[in-house]
């Protein structure tokens, strides 16, 4: 098996500024195309820390992939360490100058003595085209092992990956497709699964994880050998019959679309404490427009009276967070949105606003599906983005098992 | 200086089914207190490649913090591999295991083998309570340094951080905090940025980091002596006068709520391709809710119609995604919410629906504070994703300047 390090190169990223999101990225296509990602770190631009930490990768991987420090900035040193580690020149590529020279007459930018900077690579090197930006990728071999520097810019090194970087990783080794079955699971503590889990055993040729998120366990299975994975996640699956979501990585809002579109069906939300996630989430599905109508996102109670027709009285009487402002928010929606489906959802998330009665992370959640209507009241655990976050994932669950 | 490495342990981390966000948190923290991060290593679920990355980093820093591994299923090593390497016994930890027993019981989860599992610490070791979750904090001395583990969750290693860990880092080490000074430029390319900083030169006790983001620049100047941090992020920020934004890691929607709460108005949002995301950005904000009325979220021309009150003319002649659009939009929202301000955000956020005429990346926005309306047009540059943040983040930008 063909092993590989990640290296996100950016100071930036260590102290913080940032979360590196490119090493998960590339990281999951990597493993999906049978490459083991043994190690990602974190690097800052420190040319003796950079080099350092190549020379030692170089000696225990086969592949070293890395994003970032390619830009025309005085903190830009990825080509000038690839250089030096590789044994070869730090030089003027024509190429690359030529598409800076471009991008920058696009954007009006005046050509700088940086921009000459960013023009020069390890000579000799493999280059990948940027077809959204200014700097190329490129690789060297390095002892035995291949470098490969990409952007960081999230939407210049993706396609640059998957169009460019895959294909040449393709021709060195022999690309073997992982076969991978991911089991989602609710409502069970991880000890149980894990129990199963140890029962059966761990064959050597299947990757088992477990992966505790946040209102649901996803227990990830994978192996070369399809009938095997198959059956050993069947295997875990099977004690969970009822408490089992689904398979797949498929993710909640873009599972609620497909069921929504294959049941010509349209939904719409009223959304108190989530502020806009359910729609915000949903929208992210390329091409949801064709079942989501909108979202009323009443945060202050006006709101929710005016434009959703919350009646004054249960706002008094049984107050926002109640399940009878979840029922009317619901049904407001399906009025006002004019949709077949609708959630509602209102809570306090905190770090403020919980009572005895009613503490942080009580949350009451309206869901109608094709006419049948219930509103059923969580207590989450969690501080504010946590509680946010599992209410609208408990949302778009209870949804997805309605229109099952 | 204080040398640190922080570790994020799981093999899901590698395999890109989580991004680690932990270690840009913890490394933030750090870099505030005088600490250096040197690096951040995502480690697999593997005791032998743990083992050696932590005898390599207890070899050349003083202080190893890792998060995760410290649950009870077979994937859970860290307090193993640690009290390995410490040369400490992996024993039961009787503090510990009451901890679990009470947080089982409350949530009525049966007592299993793997509890117990999870009760073994190194022995002897200082223990981090955790006030959200099961599993203890714990920290041994390795050699010269000290490994400091924490749970993974998020939400439970935060508050453990910063009430018990951080506390107990300042008993070993004389924290120094650091003067932090954050620079944001807007429309203007890094290349001249860095120009200005290039000619300042480099002193040896100012750090200067650029981040390129999305519609922004951020200029991080960092350094122990005030004067010299002040100075030095001064004479960056002058010669781009018309293009700073503000000083501060203080994020849009955070200066957003300030500067409405200071002049006591009220927002709210008409959104479109953005589908939620200003609402929830303004809501992610604790205490937004005395500023913040709504959004909503018309994703159909429908919704744009019938809540917002867009005139059909106006969709037929011009298209949704148009400045009259954009305009109408606004204009709703400011009589529908019934807000002193409002923004309004249409546009076509890809991969399909764009066209010659408006391609992907055309975002009309509307804002309107305190009687003055404008509505601009714009061509944004990425993916999907891309596209649907820089206009969330021009549309904040601009409502803070006209809040000036």
């Amino acid at each position: 098996v063909i092993k590989a390090a990640i290296f996100a190169i950016g100071s930036e990223l260590l102290e913080g500024s940032i979360v590196d999101t490119n090493s998960a990225w590339i990281g999951s296509r990597l493993v999906k195309w049978g490459i083991n990602v043994e190690e990602v770190r974190l690097l800052p631009d420190n040319i003796d820390k950079m080099v350092a930490s190549f020379i030692e990768a170089v000696e225990k991987y086969d592949l070293i992939v890395t994003t970032g420090g390619l830009g025309p900035t005085f903190d830009d040193l990825t080509a000038e360490v690839v250089s030096k580690v590789s044994g070869r020149e730090y030089a003027h590529n024509e190429e690359q100058f030529q598409h800076i020279v471009k991008r920058l007459a696009k954007y009006n930018i005046v050509m700088k003595e940086n921009h000459y900077h960013q023009a020069k690579l390890p000579e000799g090197c493999k280059t990948f085209f940027n077809s959204m930006g200014t700097a190329f990728g490129f690789a060297v071999p390095c002892g035995n092992a291949y470098i490969v520097s990409m952007p960081g810019v999230p939407f210049e090194m993706k396609p640059m990956f998957d169009d460019e970087v895959l294909p040449w990783i393709g021709e060195l080794y022999p690309l073997r497709e992982r076969h991978i079955r991911d089991l989602r699971i609710a409502g069970k503590p991880e000890s149980e699964v894990d129990d199963v889990i140890r029962a059966l055993g761990f064959p050597e040729d299947i990757d088992c994880i477990i992966n505790v998120g946040k209102g649901d366990i996803v227990v990830k299975v994978r192996g070369f050998d399809e009938e095997k994975v198959d059956s050993y996640a069947e295997a875990i699956r099977k004690p969970f019959e009822s408490n089992f979501i689904g398979y797949g990585d498929e993710t909640f809002p873009v599972r609620l679309v497909r069921m929504l579109k294959e049941q010509r069906l349209t939904v719409g939300f009223a959304e108190s404490c989530t502020g806009g996630m359910m729609g915000t989430e949903v929208t992210s599905v390329s091409g949801s427009s064709s079942v989501f109508n909108g979202s009323i996102v009443s945060y202050s109670n006006d709101i929710k009276m005016k434009v959703l027709g919350v009646p004054s009285e249960v706002l008094e009487k049984h107050g926002a967070v109640s399940a009878e402002c979840a029922l009317a928010m619901v049904e407001g929606a399906l009025k006002v949105l004019g949709t077949d489906c609708a959630a509602s959802v209102t809570g306090i998330a905190g770090p403020d606003g919980g009572t005895a009665e009613k503490p942080v992370g009580t949350v009451f959640i309206g869901i109608s599906v094709k006419g049948r209507t219930e509103v059923q009241g969580y207590s989450f655990n969690g501080d504010r983005p946590a509680i946010r976050e599992r209410a609208v994932k408990t949302a778009f669950a209870k949804m997805i098992d309605f229109l099952k």
